[in-house]
């Protein structure tokens, strides 16, 4: 066996196979291993056309077969699997050698598995792949982590494979250890808050305006054509405007409405606990599908909420449109906003020195979320780097000004009809938050410093007081 | 040394010094110990008349001092230092000795504890003590977990130490292993909704009816006359009504307007994730504290809200308080739904048998969120154990459909104003999500399926589906 292949992959479920394909289309020479051969010999029959591919059966070929230093992918389910994949290759490795992890792992999970490996010499990448199969063969967003040395060796084949957009890949170096895990965790919790805002703003079309599915994937396909314009929006046209063979019904009719959530919402939301970044519209998003699976609640709740608005007049329809695009498109900055907000925390909180900029830029293709205005977000961190958020930059602060009126109306409109909005409140709230002046949390602060003496600080002077709730005349106390 | 004491208590920190002394008070012989030995012998000096104590100095003598089974109560910092005290401590005991945990553990850390010791011979009792300093000392919720054979033990003297209410203890076994921290955390969770939905309520009073906080502290008496009747609403008025004397104006106006929160609020919205649970107001309330915090996103935000609603006349003013209270209501019983709901689900995911009444039992003195309102949660469970929700009691459901006018027009019009309702908006999108007869989170499988292939269910019969959408004429097929 001759030590020939630029990267191996390990793993050739059809994400591996992909990604796998995908290297080998550009020219690489790609050694090919799965814990069951016949996976990899089936690979090469079906696809060996496509490029120069390595089979190899144990553990020792495919090492053997990998050029130094070794450029090794596993993509295996996230989890143990990750981890009794690593024991297995990593004795086999010298130094400087690198462990690429294409899954989706928990970031705090790569940075155990950097540590440990660093120890032994070996790099960890951690690397955040979106797209789905379809992605992986294409041109994935690939957001890796780890050392910058690795990148260095690792990052024009990922580059290479990446998606492109005017040229530009989008693949760039996020940041040490488990920073590009984080980075596509965060993109899957923005994800979820994107996918629910455009469900909420279906929901309101259908039930306020009562228009049919068809009609509204003609609305969706009109807010394709402007600043909306993304993946989800066209996928949305596209869905609700296909009609169930079976039953001649729309489409969206007869699936059932229990939305899944595979996890990465779920750790999004619990990091953002963690790393202390209110991350509200996602957080709603999350929880709206793991509401809408609770079967029993559903029956328990259904039908006694009774909205006390009357439907819309059809002359009031076309109008109304104009306010929910509004509604969904604040709704929708505030919910990056949140993501950004949370990067930043969390490069704060770990040591990571990621470029908000690229984050915006490697996201524009290949993955679910990819649209026209990530070169807005793109352009605001470029032109400032050290933007507090997406509303300090003029066009954007200027744009949700414009559409203030709209989406307080949609969401009251909703709150009278009985139409669910988790998401759109949960963004208005968040924006009604930080704008506010004062905030009731003052009172929340006297609560705390009266139940449980947990002080309080005062907005005319310095320090921590306690007001002895209990004594009389209630004096305050520097604590 | 004779082995007199029915109990030691080690940790005497203000929390673990008035439990002794609650302990002393009702007759018990009290062991005591403390790392510092000073700490031990100024209890016995300044308290030492209450009752009958046993100061220690060794853990040796502590151990020693205890009457067979021994019970061995530790009240330090949650985390490492109770690991610590307990690897101090057990090498001491004997089979069937007990150690009880009264700190505010997270659940799945006692769990290992519990089945570390039980291994080991040890009952390990991990036990919920709300209320506070005050609590401590004259009476808490409390709220134990572990081995019905301990609680047989345990609980006579629990009980003993823990609030009254119509001459019953506030203090049940929860259920084995880490339910009693479990159901304690979710106490937290529920205060910190409780809380959010209060300010909110006064925030409203306050902008909207432009209530003074003395005019707002006596809607507040008003209010704790009736179904709200709460110490919570109680101490609500009281801060309200408390004037800084520094300045002669509102105290709640010379509070800093950003609050803390200490890792229950947030332990329950993340487990609330992990157990499939839509906590939903919790989790607002939770964030809300986050956002009041981030200064520098407040800065960036400031003023860029603008409401566009005129404010009330004084003739209308009278008619809002009655809405915001019915707002207030219907919210509550939403936010309590959704902790007894979570605390369903994790009897289920860990196997606890959870008397949802007793929870509702003695939360109703000793601890923060005590309210008449528990003796209706109790009564609707004692009535029905399996009730799915509090909304399947006809009362209840009654009380939100009579709300129901008065919380849409309160949302929609701190929508239309500008004013922040995370809180009591996430609890009426909950209403709305569950009474919905459809929701778009079908939508939401079509484009998973769509960009993912990860299937769906339909409404009309049994499977899981693929739509082929890249093909002509979009093929169904069975995955």
């Amino acid at each position: 066996m001759q030590a020939s292949a630029q990267i191996g992959v390990t793993g050739l479920a059809v994400m591996g196979r992909n990604l796998a394909r995908n290297f080998a289309r550009h020219g690489y020479t790609v050694a090919l291993h799965n814990r069951t051969a016949a996976r990899t010999h089936a690979l090469v029959e079906e696809f060996g056309s496509e490029g120069t591919f390595v089979p190899t059966e144990t553990a020792e070929e495919f090492v053997a077969a990998l050029e130094r230093p070794r450029r090794l992918m596993i993509m295996v389910k996230a989890g143990e699997a990750t981890d009794a994949v690593i024991e297995e290759f990593a004795p086999l490795l010298e130094s400087g050698d690198m462990i690429i992890d294409g899954g989706n792992a928990h970031f705090l999970d790569t940075r155990r598995r950097e540590k440990a490996l660093r120890e032994r010499g070996i790099h960890f990448v951690g690397s955040g792949v979106s797209g789905g199969e379809e992605g992986a063969l294409h041109g994935p967003s690939v957001m890796p982590g780890g050392s910058a040395e690795s990148y260095a060796v690792l990052g024009p084949m990922l580059e290479a494979i990446s998606a492109k957009v005017d040229g530009e890949p989008c693949c760039t170096h996020i940041g040490t250890d488990g920073a590009g895990h984080f980075v596509k965790m965060v993109h899957n919790g923005i994800e979820y808050a994107d996918m629910q805002l455009i469900a909420e703003a279906y929901d309101l079309l259908r039930n306020v305006a009562d228009y049919s599915p068809a009609q509204i994937a003609e609305v969706f396909r009109g807010w394709n054509k402007g600043r909306l314009n993304s993946y989800l929006i066209e996928i949305t046209a596209e869905i609700l405007a296909h009609t169930d063979a079976a039953t001649g019904k729309p489409f969206v009719d007869i699936v059932r409405d229990a939305a899944e959530q595979k996890g990465t919402g779920r750790w999004t939301v619990q990091t953002a606990l963690d790393v202390g970044s209110p991350a509200t519209a996602i957080a709603q998003a999350t929880f709206a599908r793991v509401a809408s699976s609770r079967t029993a609640l559903r029956e328990t709740y259904r039908a006694q909420a009774g909205g006390t608005e009357h439907p819309l007049r059809a002359h009031e329809t076309e109008r109304y449109v104009a306010t929910v695009e509004q509604a969904l498109y604040a709704s929708k900055v505030i919910a990056y906003d949140q993501g950004w907000t949370m990067i930043r925390d969390a490069a704060e909180e770990f040591g990571w020195d990621i470029d908000l900029a690229d984050v915006a830029a490697i996201w524009r293709g290949g993955c679910i979320i990819r649209a026209a205005f990530l070169d807005r977000i793109r352009a605001a961190y470029t032109g400032d780097a050290t933007l507090p958020s997406l509303l300090s930059e003029p066009e954007f602060a200027d744009e949700i000004a414009k559409a203030q009126v709209s989406w307080r109306e949609v969401i009251a409109s909703a709150a009278r009809r009985g139409i669910p909005v988790p998401a759109f409140s949960a963004a208005l709230a968040y924006f009604d938050t930080l704008s506010a002046d004062r905030l009731p949390a003052a009172l929340i602060q006297g609560q705390r410093d009266f139940f449980g003496a947990h002080t309080y600080h005062r907005t005319d002077r310095d320090g921590a007081f306690h007001t002895r709730w209990a004594e009389t005349g209630r004096p305050e106390v520097e604590a």
